[in-house]
């Protein structure tokens, strides 16, 4: 090997991996062109047209380090929200924030609670700063609220993660059981409740701000790549009390947003319209995902969120089947990683024309895989 | 205080900080305008026209993750340095690169060598993650080779840090010496070579790609920020042997560089003419800066970077009079940090328009500081 002799003990025992295979690396393995980018829920609607213009306006600015205090993004979150500025930190994605909050509470050997198929990146980051990983399985296709607080107390764990909605299944819990579930915690336990996908979620399954922004054992994280359509900017957020906000301030990388970034955030929160419109697309589109499961004699499971999980009634190697059989087709979509839930393919939204060779594509794969 | 009572002790005893307060900050706080940006070493040349017509045209790809394999830009920069894909890892500017090698190699206690008024991100790093400062002095304004050297093989360091050009001087040492520096360090000492002013440092200075990219104990840093005027994009890369290289992988945000921000770097790598020309134009910026020192009294040093330290003839108080004094004229800029390089202030190179703002307000600010 040609590595330096005197990486940590910690780094030597980690694999070099990558939580998620983009869809670039899935076209240069296997020679073939990705037509329907509906896999990695992201938003094919993409963002507003103001926020092109926007980044239009402002690109020349790009000689310019980004503010590294993030003030005005700060400020603009702040008042949507209804929070002091100082309740807002802000960083490269959620998957940026998760990796500088495992370093913040994890040491090497310490419990962090999740779901047994829940986000692989918060995981990577966890066995990259020595975390074990305590996985609660899903009940019923959702995140198990009582096994998630049950695991908590038992193993005093430091760091609990929830994504409500979640992310593979696209189910949700209303607002009033999140919030139990968080009061519920011990204050020893940190809890991580990832909301990437809140904006596309139905009413009463998000508990307002004011519910929990006074725990300090809460993070909530939002982020402008999904309903917002900026996953390629990498702009998400904590919103956290003053004391959880400014510890971000003593390990992140400060000056590690681009500026062009800011500008697109600041540029979709400040449009209303445009989102309350595409999440209507969003909605239309996964009804349509539905349908065109049903008709092909699968069953689509409710969803919350821009993607839709569908249970391909058979083991992880037949939806295994038709996610590459898909692919033959140029559609990308991807898949839960562990059983049950990776009976299931999951399908992410996107304009008519990607959602037809999905369509069009499926028969023909699932003939294939029986 | 409102935060989680069980952050690790490390974190615990960390301040909340940000090791360059951006000039955004300063005219929050003081109320003032910046009219001339040349306080951070970035380019107000900006990018290449071509690389700004390739945001535009590009833009509308912000939907969509960037690959988290950074492939496409991997390859460029490997045939554009002669090596392997592999011998490349990107990151999110060379500040970001620089928090995951420090992650990699450091625990706490552990021994990091670099200059007495080094680069003060690295240092953040460095104490984010526990690491112990040992610092060398410069010697007459260069980074003192030998000491670093000695020191290194002293405390049996894991890191060791080199900038060639030097920030904040801007002096630098010939190829050369910079090779024997490196080849003559304990293999269990990881040499960061941070060359981010490489492209404007004169010929000769700079070590060839093959005089050391078989030593698994040198990393070298590059970034799209200086020279090609990208520092708001935050692209920054690392050529190192594959061994090392790959080790980013096993703890890097994979999906936290902007999608734009690849596009930029990709079309600045491949504009050389634009490089040409704009590091003539920094050359002569660089001139310029010097005369208006000169006849201001003053002694600028000799700089292979974008900007100019300027030694003002008195003590750090004195440096920081003239540093604020310009501010109160709309001209930012910088100083060093400790004594004895505080004697001096650090002018970015610009266009004309804003060196004229400097050139109005010198004069002024030192008839006021004297």
């Amino acid at each position: 090997m040609s590595g330096f002799s005197r990486f940590t003990p910690l780094v030597n025992g980690l694999p070099s991996t990558v939580p998620f295979v983009g869809p670039e690396a899935i076209e240069r393995q296997r020679g073939l062109a990705v037509r329907a980018r509906i896999g990695a829920n992201e938003s094919g609607f993409g963002p507003a047209p103001s926020v092109l213009a926007a980044i239009g306006r402002q690109a020349g600015e790009t000689w310019m380090y980004n503010d590294p205090e993030n003030f005005e993004l700060r400020e603009a979150l702040a008042l949507h929200h209804g929070v002091s500025r100082d309740n807002i930190a802000v960083g490269c994605g959620i998957d940026g924030l998760l990796g500088e909050i495992v370093r913040m509470v994890i040491e090497p050997g310490a419990a962090v609670v999740t779901s047994l198929g829940g986000y692989p990146t918060f995981n990577y980051h966890v066995n990259g700063y020595g975390g074990r990983l305590v996985t609660v399985p899903y009940v019923n296709d959702r995140e198990d609220l009582d096994g998630l607080l049950e695991a908590a107390r038992r193993e005093d764990a430091p760091l609990v993660y929830l994504a409500n909605p979640d992310n593979p299944m696209g189910s949700w819990w209303d607002a009033d059981s999140v919030t139990a579930f968080a009061r519920a915690l011990p204050d020893r336990s940190l809890l991580i409740l990832d909301e990437a996908y809140c904006e596309t979620a139905p009413a009463g399954s998000t508990p307002s701000i004011d519910a929990l922004i006074g725990l300090p054992n809460v993070l909530r994280m939002r982020t402008f790549s999904k309903a917002y359509g900026l996953a390629g900017a990498r702009v998400g957020y904590a919103i956290a009390t003053l004391g959880n906000a400014q510890a971000f301030d003593k390990i992140r990388n400060h000056f590690g947003m681009a500026r062009i970034s800011t500008v697109a955030a600041l540029a979709a929160l400040g449009d209303r319209a445009y989102l309350e419109d595409v999440v209507g697309r969003i909605a239309a589109a996964r009804d349509r995902i539905a349908g065109i499961a049903r008709k092909n004699g699968l069953t689509p499971l409710p969803s919350a969120t821009n993607f839709v999980a569908i249970d391909a009634g058979g083991d992880g190697t037949h939806a295994r089947a038709i996610v590459d059989g898909l692919m033959e087709h140029g559609v990308f979509i991807r898949m839960p990683g562990v059983a049950p839930l990776n009976r299931c393919i999951r399908v992410s939204v996107g304009p008519s024309a990607e959602l037809d060779l999905f369509e069009e594509a499926l028969p023909k794969v699932l003939r294939a895989a029986r």
